[in-house]
């Protein structure tokens, strides 16, 4: 991709992204916890936590952080191939207590970019999977052995185009418990918690704003 | 206090102090850790985190979040008196995993103000703490052993007030472990994340912009 195809947010883009979406789409989730994806999930996550409504078991919605990195595989022969994705865990919530505290949690995902939903993937798969064996993992006639636990997935962006990963349709379908504040072309998105120089960021935002798709 | 004394910070504000602190007085630290202390931390944290000089062995400083909250307790008695403080753990680090791989690291605690001080001072001395129990439960000949922990603090403002807590005092003098980006009088310090409507926060801020001391 060239530069281009450069799309701008800024700060308050993202605010206001954030309390849209708080107030709209996401209100039905009734969420009580929410675990960011760093690097780009942490600032959409303070923001949406000021958004979102409070329960009386959550008055401040406890965000949790994971790290993960996607990682572009070369093939293994020297013949040049498209490369494979490959997720890396560089941080990650604690079997016993981390973990076995989002069992009967209405959990919510946030990262700032639905890419190849590659990282999506591997994290909605990951901690659906880390969840059931602390569930397992709790002594018997423990009251949270039978409450659902449910994630739900909330990006700033969404790419329209072909996905390298599939979040479990009943996710997906009809939205049911995925979120994109703005669905956009293919193109490269700067943040502004990256820019070198914020004011020329502003600046380019005016000339190339995210446009939605 | 009255509303007289509120100062706005704008999101472009918040970027530019971390970015100056995090290319002067914090590139000394050589932080290859971060802790965010929520909800205020996260987002100076992940915006430190940009401008940070990255390290062979933390190409992305990972960046951990731990849950504070201040109460004000009230007198037992029916006799009004001055509140005393006290801090409430609502989200901790595992001791076995994410407490331990706190061992020999240079540690940056961020938080978006040094108000009374009190949070800061628990955080350090808890941390500090349970760092030394982690350490004593490695396995016997683990290199870490040895590996000297260092606590860092970095916070957004600072306000120029008798403080109900002290840091240790090697932290303190000379500003040697300790970062204020800004010291303000004792004013109402109002941060972007929690604007209800952010373009008015904005005019806010032209109008009444955080002043140094």
């Amino acid at each position: 991709m060239s530069d281009d195809h450069k799309q701008y947010a800024t700060y308050n883009d993202v605010h206001n992204l954030c309390k849209k979406s708080a107030k709209g789409p996401l209100e039905k989730f009734q969420i009580n916890l929410i675990i960011a994806i760093g690097g780009g999930g942490y600032i959409p996550a303070r923001i949406l936590r000021s958004f979102l409504k409070k329960t009386p078991d959550a008055p401040n919605i406890p965000i949790q952080a994971i790290g993960l990195s996607l990682y572009e595989r070369l093939g293994t022969d020297s013949v040049e191939e498209a490369p494979g994705t490959e997720v890396k865990r560089l941080q990650w919530l604690d079997m016993n207590s981390s973990m076995a505290n989002l069992i009967g949690k209405n959990v919510l995902i946030v990262d700032e970019v639905d890419d190849t939903r590659t990282t999506l993937k591997y994290a909605v798969e990951e901690l659906e999977k880390d969840v059931e064996e602390a569930r397992k993992q709790l002594p018997p006639g423990d009251e949270r052995k039978n409450k659902e636990t449910k994630f739900h997935v909330f990006v700033l962006h969404n790419k329209d185009k072909v996905k390298k990963g599939n979040l479990p349709t009943d996710m997906t379908d009809n939205d049911q418990r995925y979120c994109a504040a703005v669905t956009t072309g293919d193109v490269w998105i700067c943040y502004p918690w990256e820019a070198e120089n914020i004011e020329e960021h502003d600046r380019q935002a005016k000339l190339h704003p995210i446009v939605a798709k």
